[in-house]
């Protein structure tokens, strides 16, 4: 019986009343999983989790920040349903990506004690997940992981989809594996601890959703965006639903990003080059970036004639109304160059040979692939950014 | 198009005189690849390669002994058939089979330029092969690679199946991936250069296939075993031949090691322990362990009443005759424990939960797994041997 089919069987025992979750399945075969997304539901993760378990015992591996605010009750409703729980603690930020806390964790666990049927916990943002789901894949050859994601960006991104990794000195997420999780359990009240600029970040990748290919969301968030931010219960709920359907619905037609999966890097080819330049440090978020990029993936989109530059606008108008960046003038202390971000991009994983890879758009709500974009137009699309 | 067809495409377009290799294909659905045996392949390594690659160019990674006698050659065929190449070179032995080492490679790889479809080399013996297939694994969450082992262990065993990995401090091969290579060129005439002594411990391998399931095997290799170390290309390029064949059809069966493929590990939770103890360094070398550990699971299997001691006695018989070890006088200044012993094997990755798995046997090729050994037979067995 797979993940999802334990999951259904528990859930179906509940009256409706009780079910104040959503459910999304990610199909995929043997390796399908339920994304649970809620409100209080790491006070009842039990629920989800015990069933999943080949004994009662796991390792939750967190960091610094989160460990503060959901560890130990987490612990406890765990501990209560009779599961053993240990716990690792890495230190918060990306910098825990690295081959060192890799391998630290690793040897942590294995001193601890794994076997092949043993079960870990990430508990945490997106360097949690990728950390943890890497070191999942990787521990006796690949073990059973459970996603916790306690940020917006995990919520509706990096928790959903099985990319797992580290980064390399030679860029971000060059080292990992594709190892699909066994449940996602999404509580909504974890954001109510997250800062504003992080939230902010998360919803870049949210309003991307919109922006591939479900314009009727990208006109809902328009209206509701701000009160997903501000914390109204409903509609982020919905935004986070809708989120995962989407990339549930693309991560199930293509696991192992052939094809439509690479949809899901709009605004990412620029955005990634960006945050390379800035050395991913503070000074430009993730969901930042990928605000910027998506701006500059719409602008290549005029450029190649597939797009009207009042999408542009629309898209400028609702991330400003936001506080998201648009422009370079973000991160004013760099000096932007042209030849010096066309060269990152050209290291794109999604590169092949000499063409360069773009996600464009046919306007708001109708993003696809070019393998082949002419790097001259690249240049004078950037040209405008960097002035 | 998978590598098997393309090799078969090619394959057939030679002359019945040209075929001086054979095939085996590990059928694995889309990840299925050709094992190829022969002569003198190195110097025609482009045939096999070149149709594999998705682009003209490969990096090969091998170790500071291998390179000496095949990295120029190698380079050389693939140069002259227009492949451009690059290669890194590690340290000789197990301890490149590391965290450190792994993280070196991979940003050597990523300095050197890879993406999606980038084709690695494995040249080398078990460390190289073990290491570059994780590498190849783990690198943009999976590139291609190619074996060419070079040493009789590597051609029978660790380079088929797709078993990569590195060691951790607490134990070998705990860190790694399933990932199958693209092709697996075996050169028999690589073993000229090999050590007698690695040639026998190789050889421990060999013989166990005949051990598991093909008594045949067993009775043609009591009879033309010595000639196969003796370097008897025929009788060699059978032997191997047979191994591969046999890893092979389990392989298919069970790529995951959910059943079947545990076979594969005759000898190996006795041979890791004592390998453990001696810190795997070179008083024990992974085949002699493996055939000490045979005689121990054949002697648990007197224990256990599946098996008749004349069996024991016609293994040691055959181990003695090539030169391989069968107690553990061989290593003489160790003081040998049972209880460490146990303690040990009690940590292997096939038990789950509180009981030990052994590979035991029936009888001289008719090998079988048990789940729930009594930890007392075990000892029993062990007793005898530690004196």
């Amino acid at each position: 019986m797979n993940g999802a089919n334990r999951a259904n069987r528990m859930v179906n025992t509940m009256t409706e009343q009780e079910r104040d979750f959503d459910t999304v399945t990610v199909g995929l075969g043997d390796r399908s999983y339920d994304i649970i997304i809620g409100h209080g539901l790491l006070d009842k993760a039990c629920d989800w989790i015990k069933p999943l378990l080949h004994e009662p015992s796991t390792i939750i591996v967190t960091d610094e920040n989160v460990a503060k605010y959901h560890l130990d009750p987490l612990k406890e409703t765990l501990e209560k349903s009779g599961i053993t729980v240990q716990s690792i603690v890495v230190p918060a930020g990306e910098k825990s990506k690295s081959l060192t806390v890799f391998a630290d964790v690793c040897e942590q666990i294995l001193k601890i004690g794994v076997h092949r049927k043993s079960t870990l916990i990430a508990l945490g943002g997106g360097v949690i997940g990728d950390l943890v789901g890497y070191v999942s894949a990787s521990l006796l050859r690949g073990i059973d992981f459970i996603q916790i994601p306690t940020t917006l960006l995990a919520q509706v991104d990096s928790s959903v989809g099985g990319k797992t990794g580290i980064n390399a000195q030679a860029g971000k997420n060059l080292i990992g594996a594709f190892h699909q999780p066994k449940l996602v359990l999404i509580d909504c009240d974890t954001l109510d601890s997250l800062p504003m600029r992080e939230m902010r970040s998360g919803y870049a990748e949210v309003l991307k959703y919109g922006a591939i290919d479900n314009f009727t969301f990208f006109e809902w968030l328009e209206t509701n965006g701000q009160s997903v931010l501000d914390g109204h219960k409903e509609n982020r709920h919905y935004a986070i639903k809708t989120s995962v359907e989407s990339k549930s619905r693309i991560v199930s037609a293509d696991e192992k990003e052939n094809g439509i999966r690479a949809l899901l890097n709009l605004g990412h080819t620029f955005g990634h080059a960006l945050e390379n330049t800035t050395g991913y440090d503070n000074r430009l978020y993730h969901g930042e970036a990928v605000a910027i990029g998506m701006v500059m993936a719409h602008a290549l989109s005029v450029e190649l004639g597939t797009c009207d530059g009042q999408d542009v606008k629309r898209l400028v108008s609702h991330l400003e109304a936001i506080g998201l960046p648009t422009s370079l003038d973000y991160v004013s202390d760099i000096h932007w160059k042209t030849e010096d971000l066309v060269q990152i991009m050209r290291k794109d994983k999604k590169n092949i040979g000499d063409t360069m890879t773009f996600i464009v758009s046919k306007g708001i709500g109708n993003a696809f692939i070019v393998r082949d974009v002419d790097v001259s137009k690249v240049e004078f699309v950037l040209n405008q950014f960097v002035k």
